[in-house]
């Protein structure tokens, strides 16, 4: 079986480490399941050869011997079908591991990104700080409801799964954001996951694709 | 087999007709899979036991003889996968139908939602009318990419699946924003889509509850 998954040979630095392929690379290396990257140089991805498997030109799209997917929802959920180690064990697990892979793309992502992103990519516009205390508010309702859900449990399914890799990056990318700070609970469960070797090894592996391809 | 969703037992008026529960309701009506409706009145979803349920209060959550799910996404390629109407017919089509729900959902509506959201949540904020520009190019960028793949095609995945459900209740949240008209390609897929009986009677369904509970 070849596993192939779609990352940038560079982006810059503020992007590095948070690319979306992050999560396949994670999540493959939890399965013990080898992969190669097909890299994208700069205005590759808007070829029509690359929209056809990922049509909007993002990554990370993904491809084996027998089916082709894009979004990291969709590929970590198919991932998780594929290894031993991630897949679900019965019919109310798998219900699960799909309802927080959902929850986390749909429920808390866009609400991070709404808090996390204007600072980053409005610069300058003078709706940024206005913004700021009702996205915050938004955050701030998705982790108290999380914090009543991982109060007595150490992943969110009830063991680690493709969902504890999507969510932790979506809380990842809340960085040191003082609300979530005001969550313990929520914060332990993120720092569990990112302590977790793959994690490690997957960052490691996309920062190393950035260092070689660096523009001169 | 017994199917339950949730709803809410009443909403306030710029809500009706576009709540969550509509896109089960409407995959239910297309595959012809009976379903009774667990209505929340005002406070209930924020029980201890619909928190077990649905963890953040929202609506619509599922439940049938085997398993729970929450998440329409989730929801949705459940039924999907419970229906000779709307299941993949080969790897490749669940595949795709489960790159395009998670597209529709993590890579379309919260670019939507920074548009349309605003003005009805955040009224007379001072930040509103500055942030518009910013998510109406954020939207276009999404629609002109949609805009390429519907070119050739009725349907998102070859015919019509919960992917269509999902993306035409996501374009449907547009109204008559201007970006929209701009991609004739788009609003007639919408248009195709929103045709549907189905989704006539899953939004008259959505309706009539509220129009029994309305309240005094």
């Amino acid at each position: 079986m070849t596993i192939e998954i779609s990352a940038f040979a560079w982006v810059p630095e503020f992007a590095q480490g948070h690319v979306r392929d992050l999560r396949p690379r994670w999540a493959l290396i939890e399965a013990g399941l080898a992969y190669r990257v097909h890299l994208l140089k700069a205005g590759e991805n808007r070829s029509a050869d690359y929209l056809r498997w990922q049509p909007f030109g993002q990554v990370p799209a993904y491809r084996d011997d027998e089916v082709q997917l894009f979004e990291s929802g969709a590929i970590l959920l198919h991932i998780a079908n594929k290894s031993r180690v991630l897949e679900p064990r019965d019919w109310q697990d798998a219900a699960n591991m799909q309802s927080w892979v959902l929850a986390a793309l749909n429920s808390v992502e866009p609400m991070v990104a709404d808090l996390t992103n204007p600072p980053i990519f409005n610069v300058g516009e003078d709706w940024v700080a206005g913004a700021r205390k009702a996205a915050e508010q938004a955050v701030e309702g998705r982790l108290s409801a999380l914090a009543v859900w991982l109060a007595d449990r150490d992943w969110l399914t009830g063991r680690f799964s493709v969902a504890d890799i999507v969510m932790a990056t979506v809380l990842r990318d809340l960085g040191d954001e003082p609300v979530l700070q005001r969550f313990p609970v929520v914060e332990a469960y993120r720092d569990r996951c990112l302590a977790r070797p793959a994690f490690q090894k997957a960052l490691a592996a996309q920062m190393a694709v950035f260092a070689e391809n660096a523009p001169a």
